[in-house]
């Protein structure tokens, strides 16, 4: 992990690729630069996705660019990640995903059969989950101003509950849920750019995630607050959370699964597992008394077929993530400092 | 204007410029390589944004990528147009704007003043059309992989009224409505690009038309049909039109405004100022008994203040949209087949 200056005033700078990362750097540059220009109750909450009501029901609105190279890689491609992406962000406040948009910035130079089986994918993967592909727009930039293929997908979803899913809504006692080993979408991405073989193969995780949220609502779960794993890994997302609601999380080391393969790929190239990208992982924070039966229904879903508890919100006010390996020994978790695998999704 | 050889099979081919005209190579792209991958009502109804009801309300739900270069020009710039280019595609539902999402793709090397002042210019449009940004997000390619910045927005706006505003209720007599002098957006972007000067200063037309709609409605002026003039600019906008309401258009050419600077921009360049691409300009098709009402109101905004009828729909039904010159000589207008301006919004 590289730890980089902060950079006292934007204004003297350019952007660099570590802005991408979705850790410090990403953090800074959106809350100080971007945010201020466009203030408003919706991005002061600071989530993946707003809460509208433009009439008597409330939905779910939310945004992606999707940037990912290469556009193909084993265990998916950028036409999953771009409906999936999307999906997750809506799955993640409990709303049923409805509606996407689909914008294309095509690179002069394309094949037509790449785009084809891009958007092969995303029919594919729109029909898997449910969701209809309504509106759309396609540009095309000359060659050399663009990488091929990037997808927007902004994704609308319906809120067919009353609960309030956000950071704030995190209680001490709160048990962290975590869905499945970490670290193979990012680690599966840069094996194949950086074309490195290993004996067990690394394939994504890249999948939808409303099943299980739906299947925790319908069963009458209280569930606080959810978080996609996406960029900046498990790590990120519970640095995060534990700032955005102003709570100590305390999580164990011992219990964050993480396959072979990933481990081994991670320790090759000194990457932590932590702070690698999930495209089908998630965190979600219910309350102790409600835990047990919460993981028996994540657990009856194969995309969560492997969740376990890795911690709990504590009853400590500071805003941080204490993470405590097997001998007992505590050490605190950051956010990604800078970049670690850029153009990952 | 270029003509190109339609593609006989276009997986043996790869993305040209002329793909992102907006022309026939954008609408051939669309509707035999895209659509088919996410067929459904929402698509097949081929407007600029959808209607949807998600609950009991009626939303509607647009997008657009911008990738205008260069990033500022006289009378606007990209902050601007991705505002006011998503804001016009909700209006031309006759839907109130809302909210927007803003996905910023950033490339390596950006000087943050130049994001800074991008997003600044974004949040004043926002302001002035009053559409809050309610969800967002950022990606960062490396050098060489895009040019500067591309932003994508997504839209919501809310359908107050009950009226189906749709190419299919263009009915015979409607009279076509044109909000003011075209071409303008188009050559002020092009005379930046190629470092052009003139005497008279070329401005873009880049505005919200938001106000001209809702004053129509809000009057209880029956509006069959709106149309923005983007990409391709009126005479495609006339066509699609056409064609997607069966239906015989006629236009004369002598109402078409054009202004001097425009007017001489295209002769220098050899371009068409019908199918030179804007960005605050539309038409409306209304009944023939509301005209005089109807104009009068787009005459006392602002915006439309320059609107005039520019000519009807037919009893005719060969979707075909008929040029009529000054004397009287007729000829049929096409799409804009290939590449004109590239990269214009």
């Amino acid at each position: 992990m590289n730890t980089e200056c902060p950079l006292p005033v934007f204004t003297d700078e350019t952007v660099r690729v570590g802005h991408g990362s979705g850790g410090e750097l990403s953090q800074r540059l959106i809350s100080e630069l971007i945010r201020p220009h466009f203030d408003n109750p919706w991005l002061r909450q600071a989530h993946d996705s707003a809460t509208l009501c433009p009439g008597s029901e409330r939905i779910v609105f939310t945004t992606d660019s999707f940037v990912v190279s290469p556009l193909f890689f084993p265990g998916g491609d950028i036409g999953e990640l771009a409906v999936y992406g999307t999906v997750n962000d809506l799955a993640m406040s409990g709303a049923v995903p409805r509606f996407l948009s689909c914008s294309l910035i095509l690179e002069e130079g394309l094949p037509m059969q790449t785009l084809d089986r891009a958007l092969a994918s995303m029919g594919r993967a729109a029909r898997d989950t449910g969701v209809q592909l309504v509106t759309g727009d396609t540009k095309v930039v000359e060659r050399g101003k663009g990488d091929g293929l990037y997808i927007n997908t902004a994704g609308i979803g319906v809120l067919e509950h009353s609960e309030v899913i956000a950071p704030e809504r995190i209680a001490p006692g709160d048990l962290i849920l975590l869905s499945g080993d970490i670290g193979r979408h990012g680690m599966a991405v840069m094996a194949t750019r950086e074309g490195l073989e290993f004996e067990s193969p690394l394939r994504s995780d890249c999948a939808p995630l409303a099943e299980p949220v739906l299947a925790l609502l319908n069963a009458g779960i209280t569930v606080h607050c959810l978080r996609d794993l996406t960029r900046g890994g498990l790590a990120t997302a519970l640095v995060e959370l534990a700032e955005s609601a102003g709570r100590e999380l305390v999580v164990e080391e011992a219990a964050i699964p993480v396959s072979e393969p990933v481990q081994g790929a991670c320790e090759l190239l000194g990457l932590d597992p932590l702070y690698v990208a999930n495209e089908g992982r998630f965190i979600a924070f219910v309350p102790a008394d409600r835990a047990v039966e919460a993981l028996a229904i994540l657990q009856g879903t194969a995309v969560a077929a492997d969740s376990r508890v890795i911690g709990s919100a504590s009853t400590g006010h500071r805003p941080r993530v204490i993470m405590r390996n097997t001998i007992g020994s505590e050490r605190l978790l950051d956010r990604l400092p800078g970049e670690q695998l850029p153009r990952i999704c």
